[in-house]
């Protein structure tokens, strides 16, 4: 099967992942979300580009945050939302994934957000309605398992964009728990195929997973060194569940050593600017001089976070 | 009191059964859904009958899909929607059903979709809201413990009837576990209000009620015996807590006996199509060859299911 | 900080208490509160004032009932309505409160409807809101704690002055576990200010909190004694919690002494009107002859409500 985010005419049929998306298409999504910036400042924030649309939330993973932002999203395009929260339901009554899905698309439904604890589950859903011929479904993967997260990737991308104008200067490191991260991930992938020419990974070797130097990624382990003189510090979570145990000694030893100070944050760039994809644990990998400090982007990453994901849907829905 | 589904004028005021509906109200929906089909499949899929009226969907009892389906074809009817889970609710509170019932018709709700554990809620609810001159709000059933579920029921019509033109020289199985299925007791009072000369019910004793004969109904245990030259089955779903237990020895035995197989199938006419209301449990009622099979309607259900409730809502709105 | 809840225009900015606000903008709520009202009776129960905007039921603590009202308030008005059940949510992953609301408000958000279990907590995001500039969000408090349910209040305030036309010469009995209800207090709060003459608490001592008489109440621990002569009895829910316990014997105990029967009602004006917030626990605080009798509004006050909040929201987007 040839690439199954692109239909034959090279449009964005899916989306599942940063990796191989080409970058004409990842521009024209960010300059299509630079126009729907401007719609959530209206006094009327809609639009009615999905009108009579059914966008289903398939959530097989509880996120209020993120199934917000795409609810917010489909509702400014005027489309219909249907919120299901799959595993207290079909999946409960024994029912496969796919019979599920089949059920949902002969009801017409026009868009499957998909959020799901296994890697591939997005994949494996769209790939299937592909076989069955069902391409009046669209599949966006709102985060599956550790592989991918491709949203966050692309507001990461059009926050960077629009701070920092061209990604063909600049430095970039990403810092924490690479390897459990699917954002960490994403963003590696829209770094490099947007051109960004250093890429960095910094975090414990314990968090930071094999292959980074074959992506092209600079690993450091030593966070003083790994932000010397970057553009752009993307902050990553430290899940609740790494904080103890095998992999960390503690909350506190990890913001010692990869925590963002106002100290550390000074050894980049004077202009560097700070991300972080939330929601964020205060005085564990950042703290919060630098959380509410004037070189953080947090908020305006949630607010671009809408209009990408508006730029998503209608193109999907367009094709 | 007289049928509380109807009004004086003999149009639909509620609908809590199939049991007793006139065969001439249950023609006139299939009529009204075969209109809304073509609605689904538009660009844009809403048309502005039940503009500005409130529906809620009441669930007393956790139904997913159900609950899917009638919010699917609420908004397609651009109807405002609440979705209420009563069991962790006021029920929680001890306030008493029908206490919560007027709270509810007091805020000018128009419609209420009301799934419930115990049979007879729902025409528990009419009742009161005729007693009590609340007539502007409707009661759909969506399903009450075992006794009806009758928008299946009228959806399983409207797939005959798209199937075989007419109902007047079939031959209808329902196969499972006819005992604790409300959708079967909803489709055997469609089918013989309808005309259909043979209906039969296919199962071990243990999952059979009495008064299959009384209601017109050829009973089988024997499964090839029962399919033969059949021009519709319509097979059950086996719930998981029936599956061991004192009633079946076990889902492999089930299977074994009555499992429908190809082999099986190729005992009904070779035109037969084979109808599921879901979830299905391959393997245990059916086998995946039989599901993904030619003859199989099941997904054609799910898309006639829309339209059956659109059809449905719409009346009751309009009367 | 001046008055949060009014902007420099004396215009409704977040509506967070009835204590300090003023009897012209209470007055002028309930006015507009009136021309909603038929609203609800229309057959297109929508108008679009809210069109394009996003209220936010941020629901900390539980409440179906009060959820509802808003929904369908919001829906009424055109509104595009997010629910998020926050204990379920970022509060597990260990966000503070603040940095959700930032989040939210960076989506764009329009309205925050806020109910939580811990008093204050409307006034923390409102002054947070103000302190960070963020203006274009509006509060409102759907009940926090024991402090305030101001919207209660003033649907209560609606219902009175339908049905007394003024206040100014009224007696207005409040009755029951007055110490645990933020009711109780939005309720003194309005009558205070809308001028009402004599207002009383009626309860155990030990469910009387302390300042009753600061406030300008009249305190009974007789209910006979405190329902004499009075134009509006206000009940107040027994929450199960306290049936049992150090504060109160029994249910069956309060009943005798507090429980409003035809008897004790009888001692009131003849045409005195019984209110009660809701969930009813018929038997404990309220007699179920008195609950469905002549001279029960509680139905009227749940169509008010939806049309209290209508205007509440409305006079908030507009300001």
């Amino acid at each position: 099967m040839h690439n199954p985010q692109l239909n034959k005419e090279g449009e964005l049929q899916h989306l599942i992942t940063l990796e191989g998306l080409p970058k004409a298409v990842i521009t024209r999504i960010l300059d299509t979300a630079a126009s729907f910036v401007s719609v959530s400042d209206r006094e009327v924030k809609k639009v009615p580009l999905m009108r009579g649309k059914s966008v289903f939330n398939l959530f097989f993973e509880n996120s209020t945050r993120t199934r917000t932002t795409f609810e917010i999203a489909s509702k400014r395009l005027s489309a219909d939302v249907i919120n299901l929260n799959i595993s207290a339901s079909s999946a409960s009554k024994g029912e496969s994934l796919l019979d599920t899905i089949d059920n949902l698309a002969a009801m017409h439904a026009d868009m499957f957000i998909v959020r799901h604890s296994q890697s591939g589950a997005p994949y494996l859903i769209a790939k299937h309605l592909i076989e069955t011929n069902q391409q009046h479904v669209h599949v966006i993967n709102a985060g599956d398992g550790r592989h991918a997260h491709p949203t966050q990737g692309l507001l990461d991308m059009y926050t960077i964009r629009h701070y920092k104008k061209n990604f063909s200067n600049l430095t970039v490191a990403v810092v924490g728990d690479i390897l459990h991260s699917r954002v960490a991930r994403s963003d590696i992938h829209g770094l490099t195929t947007l051109g960004v020419p250093e890429v960095r990974a910094i975090g414990p070797r314990t968090l930071l997973p094999g292959g980074l130097e074959q992506m092209g990624v600079r690993v450091f382990t030593d966070m003083n060194e790994g932000l010397k003189d970057v553009d752009v510090i993307i902050m990553l979570r430290l899940q609740n569940e790494r904080m103890t145990g095998a992999l960390l000694p503690s909350a506190q030893e990890y913001f010692k050593s990869y925590g963002l100070t106002p100290e550390r944050l000074a050894l980049a760039k004077p202009d560097a600017i700070v991300m972080h994809p939330g929601p964020m644990n205060r005085g564990v990998e950042i703290d919060s001089a630098v959380a509410d400090g004037a070189q953080a982007v947090i908020l305006p990453q949630v607010t671009f976070g809408i209009a990408v994901r508006m730029a998503v849907m209608s193109m999907l829905a367009g094709s």
